[in-house]
């Protein structure tokens, strides 16, 4: 290549604006990107199998460090098969910088066969979409990539070079590159660009709240977002212990910190009504960084919006937005000067006996999670009552959710969190039919050795589909079928091992403990089919 | 359920237009779907892991029977993990009626997790798109969204229940489902609506093209779609035999009928250059069926159009037009009254001997392949030299290929195939990059107990994207590894054996001859493992 080529250009502004790691599925139109690869060493390609991999891994590699990953997409089909994750990406507020080839200018209107419209598909995820014109402009357009999925961001920190971020806020931005950009000579590396601090909370706003936490008034603070940093559950900590204020947090939040050393907080329901019981004596429900409570799907006769009518909701932080911490430091120090956070003591649950069940797995994984854990829940159905209680005493973790319900997001997502963290420990807890989306991260876990553990919760069911069709009030018996997975079982032992990954089933508690203290002291990947009966959950 | 559901008279309607089959990945908007189909055993309901198996499924489905199945997909997130495919089948024109549930109409303006712009999604790949409002126009709804993915249609015979049909002209549909229409009563099925007739062509059209044949000037008629029928390939053998005008048909058409006692063709090529040489002595190209040349992707300094500047192009029939055939068949009977189609010998190929190549792989299949047999090729370059040549003259046989180069479509492809010919063997070929991407169809293949006998061509990289990077001029050698399926090896016995798929492998000429017999001799799926040699094609 004489001179900087366009894909260069790109690449090198990228890693310029710290972005070190690139999930890619690339084709033909990415060639020069991937070819720019070698140049820059910086940059760190890491191949996935299918692009809702590649996704689902950013999203969990940005919402470890606070920075974006990018991606390297193929066209329209390669974005669309990337679409799922991006979503959950969406609604976690995590930053990812997608790039996406696309046919060459000249190429573009013969509508060739792999010709679809790009712009439509990413503006369905993306907060920012971009098609470059021009060689030239390829870095630039780089730079605002990264400032875009950047500037709902965490203002308590400057972001720069190796800057750490305690927040995921941020979002998901997508550059369309013209093969022919990327091909021709003449790229100019952008300089990173700086994000403006986000404007600190106003005082006044912040005594209102105070006013209200004072009133006597019962209120209840819901957290989510950069509000379930470690920070930001000391300040609410606090507030909870000076004013009797209540906290909830979100369930399948992007990122919580939990366990030993850091408050606890009772996660929202899953389920409308089990919402309105817990906000009942709730005369005020206070937003950090939360939405008002909507419940998932609509049913036949309920409310989607559980919130009780004499409620009344106030917001500290917006969702998504990025001074929810440094809202609850302010009103922290208004209503409970000198006071302490209560940290949750270490205090794991005994090993259970037995056979495995929907109530006993997750003590397992809470009796011997190890320190500082990544744990990525994808266990749904087979997690929903009892993860959060079982692991709430557990050494200190970090949880990352399925925050936008678009399934086969765990194995990517603990990819991407493995990639971000190679120092710490992560678990994959992982349902069954969820798991066979995007199966193909095994490969990946395996490719670059990753320190992850796999646990497939195997009910051989959509069990959550099962309880959906009680509860819209149909029945089904012959399509009762459709929510089987049984005939034939999925043997996940068969799976991993073909992609390389070791495994092993347990049917027992004592199985599963061993297995999983087996997988944890080893390096590498690892996964556990824990066998658990039918219509779980 | 009291009175008629929105949701049984969609599926009523659905069933009473000849849709007789549902590939489906259901969530919980979708339950009043579901339960429908318990009352109306009429319409098959297929589980799929996998949005993209759904889709891929119902694609080949309609390809081999000319009429649409439906899809049932969930929401926004499962529409865009089946758009892969969904592209595939909008460039093959095939019929397919996407049902796409949605969140109740009251729910949606809460912006719920999984609330996102499904209608956005839907256009990028169907041809109509309808958002029902009502209950009672729901049946209705769904004999528009029937009518619409049959109007582009093969006008040659009427299409109404259990005709069969010989093109594949249609196109993709999609309807989206607020949840609450199909939960309340109301519901009123609708009559199956009528497709007009295409309108026959022009006589004074084809007249004029029969002048140009008849002129002397080399002529070449390249085809597409319904020409590649049996009819549409005898009457332009007829033609070829008559006038001497050459005959090249579309590289990966979404179907062909070929081998002994079929017309043979020549295929385009898949690179522009070759496809000038093919034209270089053609005055004038006659598309029947087919599409003006475009190469798939742009490169450097090369053009995108093979077809040489002196080449003239006409119409004879449209790309998607259903009038193909009926134009070929006027044509004929202008040009070659009473002239004979020349038709493939029977002549299959000697068995192969040795270890397998990329070259000689394809000599196995077409020793063995059976009589009528479905061949769905994805087999990308383990089969772009030698596939076409070495089933020529095999017994004869459907081929479906990679119509819009979206991979992930050959086992779901099969999926569908086998569903629709139960009594005919499916031979699905398929690389090992692109298997990747819907793996999860093998799981279909066990559930259905489908006869199909998938040859995986493991040449353990992206042999495609290797080859792409030294044409356009890039060389990479440490992102080289981003093209690189080893490390690890994927195992493809375990990988099929974990989905209940019974699988082998060979590594010789006579253990693939050896698998393939026997896999075609037993009932139900089957794999193989064809290890190549690494970097072929």
């Amino acid at each position: 290549m004489q001179g900087t080529s366009g894909a260069h250009a790109l690449v090198r502004t990228l890693v310029d604006s710290d972005v070190r790691v690139c999930f890619a599925n690339p084709g033909t139109s990415e060639m020069h990107f991937v070819a720019a690869l070698d140049a820059l060493p910086q940059m760190r390609g890491v191949l996935c199998l299918f692009e809702g991999v590649a996704t689902g891994a950013a999203d969990g590699y940005g919402r470890m460090t606070g920075r974006p990953a990018a991606t390297l997409l193929h066209l329209g089909p390669g974005l669309a098969n990337g679409l799922a994750n991006l979503h959950n990406a969406r609604r976690a507020n995590t930053p990812v910088v997608n790039v996406v080839g696309d046919h060459a200018i000249d190429h573009k209107p013969l509508d060739s066969l792999l010709e679809s419209d790009i712009d439509a598909l990413a503006g369905t995820v993306s907060t920012w979409v971009r098609r470059s014109t021009t060689t030239e402009a390829l870095g630039a357009d780089a730079a605002d990539a990264v400032a875009a999925a950047l500037t709902c961001f965490d203002g308590a920190e400057e972001v720069g070079q190796g800057s750490s971020r305690t927040g995921t806020s941020g979002s998901v931005s997508t550059l369309i590159v013209p093969a022919n950009l990327s091909w021709s000579a003449g790229g100019r590396p952008a300089r990173p660009v700086k994000i403006p601090a986000s404007p600190a909370p106003s005082e006044e706003h912040v005594r209102s709240i105070a006013r209200l936490l004072r009133s006597g008034e019962p209120c209840v603070l819901l957290l989510d977002g950069a509000a379930l940093s470690e920070r930001g559950l000391r300040a609410a900590s606090r507030i909870e212990h000076a004013t009797g204020a209540r906290l909830l947090s979100r369930n399948w939040a992007a990122r919580q910190r939990r366990g030993a050393g850091v408050p606890l907080v009772e996660p929202l329901a899953y389920r409308g009504e089990q919402i309105t019981v817990q906000l009942r004596d709730a005369q005020h429900l206070v937003l950090c960084g939360a939405r008002t409570p909507v419940t998932s799907f609509a049913y036949p006769d309920r409310s989607s919006l559980p919130t009780p009518p004499d409620t009344r909701v106030h917001v500290l932080a917006e969702d998504g937005g990025a001074d929810a911490v440094l809202a609850l430091d302010m009103l922290a120090d208004h209503v409970a000067p000198g006071i302490e956070p209560v940290l949750a003591p270490l205090s794991p649950p005994p090993l259970p006996r037995g056979e495995l069940t929907v109530d006993n797995w997750t003590a397992v994984i809470g009796a011997l999670l190890p320190h500082d854990a990544i744990v990525c829940d994808e266990s749904i159905t087979a997690g929903m009552a009892t993860l959060q209680p079982a692991t709430a005493c557990s050494p200190p973790h970090d949880m990352l959710g399925l925050t936008g319900l678009s399934i086969g997001q765990g194995l990517p997502s603990a990819t991407g969190a493995a990639i971000a963290c190679p120092d710490r420990p992560v678990i994959c807890l992982q349902a069954d039919g969820s798991a066979m989306y995007t199966l193909s991260a095994l490969w990946s876990h395996a490719r670059e050795n990753l320190d992850i553990t796999t646990v497939i919760l195997n009910n051989s069911s959509y069990a959550i589909l099962r309880a959906e069709l009680e509860r819209v009030g149909a029945t089904a018996e012959a399509s009762a079928q459709l929510f089987d997975l049984s005939r034939p079982d999925l043997d996940f032992l068969s799976l991993a091992n073909g992609m390389g990954v070791p495994a092993g089933r347990a049917r027992t508690a004592g199985e599963l403990a061993r297995q999983f203290r087996r997988a944890l002291s080893e390096p590498g990947p690892h996964l556990i089919e824990a066998v658990l009966p039918p219509r779980a959950g």
